[in-house]
């Protein structure tokens, strides 16, 4: 539901920015073509100079609907959150608090122990159970060799049953002994005694409802505040179990150089590709690869080569890096799956702001010109400004192009196409292929689609024009995501709207930078009065997202006391309460990874009639 | 008892800072004067190359012992204030939560009826009851016309005794009639159905446990984060009535106007005090005040006057500063008077920090320098460098003098003296006087010693032959503050340590400095090497910084449920759990002003028998 409303919500600013257009026509503006052809035909609006403010008035208009239709959008997408949370009655993390940093008890020396003797003494009436987390690196190991050993096994009791041979069957036998080692071995690991070592400091406590949930989750239980830090806990399989076993102690050196690697690629970016664009050209390409020469006796082949080549490199490594992205924000060490996401959205996001956007406005690399602007920050208006202008029929082309290309790839899976070739026809030759159903990728959609809408703000008080093809893109958009995200995609994760906030920034981003341009226009224009007079709306921008900050924000990040409440009530009213908090007692440990059962076919004490257990298998 | 833990953290500091004198005694290192005197003799070190790597361990020495040193005593300090709050089982905010932006309830139209749905049905079993907010400006002017036609009245009765005309008589009998009517109307307006008419959107809500107080404090109530707001109560001595009656809505305007006047004040303070300063001389005294030549009469007067004048009116005015702040912090809107005076002390810091020793070690006015290091970032530590060195013997002096005078005038209490002479001549003249109690000035006593520890910090590694006389000033302030705190002040409110963290700042930007002005140093003594190798340090010290926030803050800012939960249980064990409570329920309507009762012997029945009541006043 949220995600049909992002688009609406595109859509709707869409329209939005459509207004000035109306508008310059009624009015008899200079047209277009004056104001972005080039920066020389800018000069010409000087002559018109009462012109301006009508720029000024409408820079004035677009700001305040955009900020009164995000802050619309705000309520709504809370109210939709809270209604959602409400049918998620049954989630088990609603139930649930996360807790780290779980010290050893010092009678019984373990952790599960500490977990208990806590809660049970400060949450006394509301604490029901805890599940602790395990390092459980060799019991995966052993898993994952169960797995292929039966497998195997099947495999070959396929081929005995048609050859018949002695052979076969003795090695049958030998595997099975194998396997049964192991599964009595995953039993030995699984066992309660054995799990009390492998304890890590993370447990997850259930309590009795939703409202002793929140409130625990949302307060200091420790004297040392460094100790038993509890959150609301992901959805179980939303999880990121792997970065739960990280140390919290070097967390924070994690995410300092995860910030520090995004950044560096976002600034370095330009370099290797350039290099490799440099080489994939015609020329240069005959001097490394001398059987490229077999293009030039097709007519019309090399045109198409010396054309297509470098910008298909650029739009590859493009295409790469929300996954290099997301790889980043794994390290980065979230607690789920989501909020991995959600970092490498930010991280796209400010990475195509950077390459594409700001990149195909400035002359030279984007670290001189970050250079630049650090030293002088004063200029910055004025150099957007003159850019901006200049660069309005590439972005318009880019809407257009991207627009085309990135819809159809995205109907067209070609990644996943070419990438389940592959695999069929190497590694993955005459295995049964499982289905791969996927989650919808947001990392990749969200920031894409924001630096439209960024393009799309920047220009609509420069050249409003563009305006129209925005609208194409986004109903396109909204048409192509909405079949996609009911056909292809598979929900893996509900974060309740928790995407929305960032969004949310980045228009405010676009609306920024959009203030800032037209300040800097105002300024080559000589029209410093109306430069002067844009401030105070740019501060009127950065206070309106701080209220949204206090007015929204808080309810994105915690569960209020009174949603948890009247949902506890609701379930109290249809006798489900201990059913749902029950389940979720167990709901933790039974998405562990290193917790998975073997099937009962494989308990030890089936094994001893190897036959018997063959036919459920 | 933080109290005094805080001055010998001081001396104990000054003591770290001995360290480095016995050092370079030890390793016949150049004395002081070639360090301190001017900047021309620093050139000379720079012959002995090799030395500078002594001063580089010296920083890193003294860094990390003072980080050690501040680390302990944050851990001593915050295991006293747990201490702290154990002894003060009795007082009424562990289990009160102020509540901030109550709405209306839709069905009786009250707040006080919406606060008690809300906590009685989302905290059923922990909510006791509530006390609300109530406009009293009405009932306060009331009150203290009452009290002041009280004392006429006793007035009165006096000389009745003593002349016994019948003219007293009929006074007496309209001044009673007249305190009658009043005391009547007060009783009215206390009505409860007159105060429910005067409610603000502002609730103490009080918990059966501290448990339950601590969960709600620190949780978001409302699905809207803008509504019914809680954090813990302040001590009901301690409440800023008059700020808790401010609109929530325009709160965020009050803070950053005092943010804006503090920074304008500090910036531009000078200008104003060297104007004073220059009409202040005496040649230009004798041109707008010709009595002022008299003093030409006097021999060695006038010496003197033209001497001291000048520096007189800037003590003078740097005596009202710590006042001013306060006075702007009061109109920040704080929900205490102890977080009044924690801004004013913040704001008083950054004012000496910019206006003694910024202003004593730059050329120019402090404007025209902010001006200079915003453009030229990179040639601040050089700048301080140079200033440093050049100022050591001017800090000395400034040490002795401001430590002599600071602590003289505080044992004799000069001001409250002037004060108090000039109140009992012109206004208050005959009136009794009430002893003047006061509560100890933290405000202005932490920023002054915090300002000597910077300067000792600063001139540690540059010129540390200035340390004893700053021990000896931390000795002396000792012992002078301690004997004033045993037998001056009185204790208006206890924060339990609040102070501590924002001292513990004020020594870290200390540090931070140093370090900042090492790099310069090492940088005018072209040991590049040097400088770039102490950037580390300046980044462990923030890590640290951060560390400590993350560490300690959180235990000063909430109420961790472990400690609520065992001074819970003491109270349970002595069965005072219920007693505890009880008082605290009605502990803040008993301390708002306006609710304040008249004395039994007014209550209208009483004063139907004027003259059986003037018996017992």
């Amino acid at each position: 539901m949220c995600r049909i409303r992002f688009f609406l919500m595109c859509s709707l600013l869409g329209a939005s920015l459509l207004l000035p257009v109306d508008y310059y026509n009624e009015s008899d503006l200079p047209t277009r073509r004056e104001y972005s052809m080039d920066a020389f035909t800018i000069s010409n609006i000087t002559r018109g100079s009462n012109k301006l403010w009508v720029h000024f008035s409408c820079l004035w208009c677009i700001s305040f609907y955009a900020l009164f239709l995000l802050h619309k959008e705000y309520k709504e997408i809370l109210v939709i959150r809270l209604q959602q949370m409400k049918e998620l009655r049954h989630r088990a993390d609603q139930f649930t608090v996360l807790v780290r940093q779980v010290p050893l008890c010092p009678e019984h020396n373990t952790r599960g122990c500490a977990v208990d003797h806590f809660f049970s003494k400060h949450h006394r009436f509301s604490y029901h159970s805890h599940q602790m987390l395990y390092d459980g690196r060799d019991l995966e190991y052993l898993l994952g060799k169960q797995k292929k050993l039966k497998k195997e096994l099947e495999d070959k009791r396929h081929t005995e049953i048609l050859s018949n041979g002695s052979q076969e069957h003795k090695q049958i036998s030998t595997s099975e002994e194998k396997l049964r080692e192991i599964t009595h071995m995953i039993y030995h690991l699984q066992s309660e005694t054995m799990l009390r070592e492998k304890e890590l400091p993370v447990a997850f406590v259930t309590f009795k409802s939703r409202r002793n949930a929140a409130l625990a989750a949302q307060t200091q239980q420790h004297s040392n505040p460094l100790e038993l830090i509890t959150e609301m806990a992901p959805e179980p399989r939303d999880v990121s179990w792997r970065n739960l076993a990280i140390p919290q102690k070097i967390l924070p050196l994690n995410k300092i150089g995860v910030i520090l690697a995004a950044a560096l690629l976002t600034i370095f970016f330009a370099i290797p590709v350039t290099a490799v664009q440099g080489i994939a050209k015609y020329e240069k390409l005959k001097k490394w690869f001398p059987p490229a020469m077999a293009i030039e006796f097709i007519p019309g082949l090399s045109s198409v080569v010396t054309g297509y080549l470098p910008s298909a490199i650029l739009k590859g490594f493009m295409y790469i890096i929300p996954f290099a992205m997301l790889g980043l924000a794994y390290l980065g060490g979230s607690i789920s799956n989501s909020k991995e996401e959600i970092k490498a959205c930010n991280m796209v996001f400010y990475f195509l702001m950077g390459n594409v956007f700001f990149l195909s406005l400035i002359s030279g690399s984007l670290l001189d010109e970050i250079g630049e602007y650090l030293t002088h920050p004063r200029d910055i208006p004025s150099h957007l400004a003159a850019a901006v202008s200049a660069q309005a029929e590439f972005f318009m082309t880019y809407i257009l192009t991207d627009g085309l290309s990135g819809f159809s790839l995205e109907i067209l899976q070609l990644g996943l196409i070419l990438f389940d070739i592959i695999r069929s026809y190497t590694y993955g030759r005459g295995k049964e292929r499982t289905p791969y159903l996927f989650s919808f990728p947001y990392f990749r959609v969200i920031p894409t689609v924001s630096l439209s809408i960024m393009i799309g703000m920047i220009y609509a008080v420069v050249a409003p024009l563009m305006l129209p093809f925005l609208v194409g893109y986004f109903c396109l958009g909204y048409i192509v995501y909405f079949n996609q995200m009911e056909d292809v995609y598979e929900t893996t994760y509900d974060t309740c709207g928790r995407f929305w906030p960032f969004i949310h920034h980045y228009i405010f981003v676009s609306i920024i930078l959009m203030q800032i341009t037209m300040v800097g226009l105002f300024g080559l224009k000589s029209k410093p009065s109306a430069a002067i007079a844009t401030v105070p709306l740019i501060l009127i921008t950065i206070a309106y997202n701080e209220y949204c900050k206090i007015r929204f924000l808080p309810s994105f990040k915690h569960f209020p006391i009174q949603t948890a409440v009247e949902i506890d009530e609701e379930d109290e009213k249809n006798g489900e309460m201990e059913t749902h908090y029950v389940d979720a007692a167990t709901a933790y440990n039974r998405h562990q990874p290193c917790l998975e059962r073997v099937s009962s076919a494989e308990s030890p004490t089936n094994l001893s009639q190897p036959l018997l257990g063959t036919d459920s298998i």
